[in-house]
C-alpha cells in the first residue's frame, strides 16, 4: 500500500499537491492528467522510488468501491438518491457499499482504516452534516462529496437542494389558497434543512405580514410517524387550531391526516397539508399529498458523477451544486374560501 | 493474507476442517477452541509452517465487517430487520456494511474478491433466494446466515418466518370474518415467501371449500405501491369484484385503500383488506391496516447472533430458525355480516 512503502506526504508537500492525488496517481496514473502527473512523478523520482513498480504494486489495490454513509435507512426519502448514485457509480464500474451510523471523532479512524483496506475510492455522506474537522480529515485522505445535508465551511464540495427557496414556495401557496392561520412540523433542527426550510416558511410569513403563535413552529427530534403523529394531535387537539399545516417531510404529513381522523376532521375540508419530499406513499395516501418534490434521483446521480469528477482529478475543486425543486398539487389542501363556501 | 501466504485449503483437508476455520484460527486463535483448534495447529506445524508469525501477520488483518446483501433499499421492511442485524453486531464490535444488489455467477467472484480485501468476516444475506452454487461458494469462503428468503438445499443456515402457517392464519381470520370472495395479491413467485404465502391462502381456502375465480391470485413481479394499484384497480373496476383482499405485503394493502378510493368504494365496509409485514405506515394509514406483524427486528438479531455462532466456531452447523408471526387486527377489514346490516 502506497502510504507504507512510500512517504505520500512529502511527496505531496514537495510537488504541491495533496497527499490524495499522489495516492491517485499510484493507482490510477491514467486518470490523472496533464501539469499534476508530471509534477508528482517528478517528485517521486527524485525522492529515489521506481516510479513503475509502485504504480504496479498499488494499482492491484484499485479494487474501488464508493461509500455512501447514511445515517439510517430508514427514511424513504433516500431510496431514489442510492438509485441515482448506484446508476452513476454502476456506469464507471464501480460497486457502491453502505455504511449504516454516524461519522463522528470516535469511529473516524476506525472508518478511514476500513476504507483504506476496503479499497474505498471515495465516500458520499448522506444523511447528518457532518463536522468541520471530521469533514477535512476525510477529505485529506478520499475524496468526499457532501450530498443533502453539507457543512458550508468543509474543504468538501456538496450536492444538495435550495431548501430556502422551497419551503418559502410552499408556503406562499397555502398563502394563496388564503389560509393565515398556518402550522408548521419541521424535523431536527440541527440539520442545515431543518434550519433553512424554517427560513423559508418564516420569510414567506413575514412578507405577508402574518403572524402565527410561536407554539405552531414545532421542530422535531426524528422524522418519524409517531412523532409526527403527537405533535399533530396536539395541534389538531384544541379548539384554536391552525386551518392548514406545512410539514418539513412526507411522513409528518401522513401523520397529521391519521391525527385529523381520529378528531373527526376531515383532509383538506377541515384541515389544509402540504408535505415535503414527494416519497412515494405521498401520491398513493388517501387524500394524496400536495408536496415539494424533490429531485432525488438527480441529487444521487449528480453526487455520483461529481464524486467522479474528484476521483479524476483530486486537484480540482468542483462548484457546490443546488438543484431546484418544483411544488407538486395534490388532493391534500384545497383554497381556504372554498371551504367556507360548503361549510 | 492467509491464502497467498500459506495452503488454507491443503491444511483444511488434513485436518479434516474447512478453509474458512483454518482463516479463522489464523485470524483469531482465541475464537476456536478445543479439539478442532489442535489438529489445525498440527496440520501447520506438520506442513512446516511457523504457526505464530502466520497468526501475528493475520490477525492484523481481523478488522472484521459484517455484509449485508439487501437486493433494495426500497421495502421498507427491511428498517427493522437491518436494526436488529446493527444491534447485534454492535455488541460483538464489528461494524455493519451493506451491499445493494443480486449476486449473481457474473458478480460473485467480484463480490468474494472485495469481501476477502475488506475484511469481512461474515455475509448475511437478505432479499431474493440464493442460487444454491452461489450459496455453497460463498459458504465456501465467509460464514453465510440467509435471512427471510433462503435456498433449502444450501449448506448454510437460515432465519426466516413460517409464510405458510402465516398466511393460512390470515386467511382464515378474513374467513372467520365470513367473507367468502376473497382475492390474493402477490409477490414475485420466484421468491419463497410468495410460494408459501400462496400455499397458505390456497389451504385455508381449501379447508373451508371456498373456490375463487383463478384470476383472483394475482402474482406481481415487484412490491411497489404502483403495481399495487394496477392490480388492486383491476379488481375493483368490475361489478364482479371480491368482498376482500388479502396482501402479501402492506405496501399492496396501501395500494388497495387507494384503488378502492378511486372507485368510491370503502374500506373496510366495501372492500376488506388484510396486509402482511406490519411496516411501520401499516398503522398510521386511514384506515389502519390489519396485518401479520413479522418480528423484523428479532429475525434481524437472530441472525447476527446466528452469524457470530457461525464466526466463532466454523465447524458448527447450527439448525435453521423459523419465528412465530401474529396477526394484528386494526381498521381495514369488519365482519361481513355486520355490513350487510349497515346498508
Amino acid at each position: 500500500m502506497a502510504r507504507a512503502s512510500i512517504p505520500v506526504t512529502k511527496i505531496a508537500k514537495e510537488a504541491g499537491v495533496s497527499p490524495a492525488t499522489v495516492s491517485r496517481v499510484l493507482k490510477h496514473p491514467e486518470l490523472v492528467q496533464g501539469k499534476t502527473r508530471i509534477l508528482i512523478e517528478n517528485a517521486i523520482k527524485n525522492a529515489g522510488y521506481d516510479l513503475e513498480a509502485l504504480v504496479k504494486q498499488n494499482s492491484n489495490n484499485s479494487n474501488n468501491v464508493i461509500m455512501v454513509i447514511l445515517p439510517t435507512i430508514e427514511n424513504p426519502f433516500y431510496n431514489n438518491i442510492l438509485k441515482g448514485i448506484k446508476t452513476s457509480a454502476t456506469a464507471h464500474g464501480f460497486p457502491v457499499i453502505i455504511y449504516t451510523g454516524n461519522i463522528d471523532s470516535k469511529n473516524l479512524s476506525n472508518l478511514l482504516f476500513v476504507s483504506k483496506k476496503t479499497c474505498v475510492g471515495g465516500i458520499i455522506c448522506l444523511g447528518r452534516k457532518l463536522e468541520l474537522p471530521i469533514a477535512n480529515a476525510i477529505e485529506e485522505e478520499i475524496p468526499l462529496v457532501q450530498c443533502c445535508e453539507y457543512n458550508k465551511d468543509a474543504s468538501s464540495v456538496y450536492v444538495s437542494i435550495n431548501d430556502y427557496l422551497a419551503a418559502k414556495n410552499a408556503t406562499n401557496h397555502i398563502l394563496n389558497l388564503n389560509y393565515r392561520r398556518i402550522a408548521f412540523i419541521n424535523g431536527p433542527i440541527s440539520y442545515n434543512y431543518a434550519q433553512e426550510r424554517l427560513r423559508g416558511f418564516e420569510a414567506a410569513l413575514a412578507e405577508r405580514e402574518v403572524t402565527i403563535p410561536p407554539n405552531w413552529k414545532i421542530s422535531l427530534p426524528e422524522v418519524s410517524y409517531s412523532l409526527g403523529l403527537s405533535a399533530a394531535s396536539q395541534l389538531l387537539g384544541t379548539d384554536d387550531r391552525p386551518d392548514a399545516i406545512f410539514c418539513a417531510a412526507d411522513v409528518f404529513a401522513l401523520s397529521v391526516i391519521k391525527a385529523a381522523n381520529r378528531y373527526g376532521l376531515n383532509v383538506p375540508r377541515d384541515i389544509g397539508v402540504v408535505g415535503f419530499d414527494n416519497i412515494e406513499v405521498a401520491s398513493i395516501a388517501v387524500p394524496s399529498i400536495t408536496t415539494i418534490n424533490q429531485p432525488a434521483f438527480q441529487i444521487g446521480f449528480t453526487a455520483g458523477e461529481t464524486m467522479f469528477e474528484r476521483i479524476r482529478d483530486p486537484e480540482a475543486k468542483p462548484s457546490p451544486i443546488l438543484l431546484d425543486t418544483e411544488l407538486i398539487s395534490r388532493d391534500s389542501i384545497i383554497p381556504f374560501h372554498r371551504k367556507v363556501k360548503l361549510s
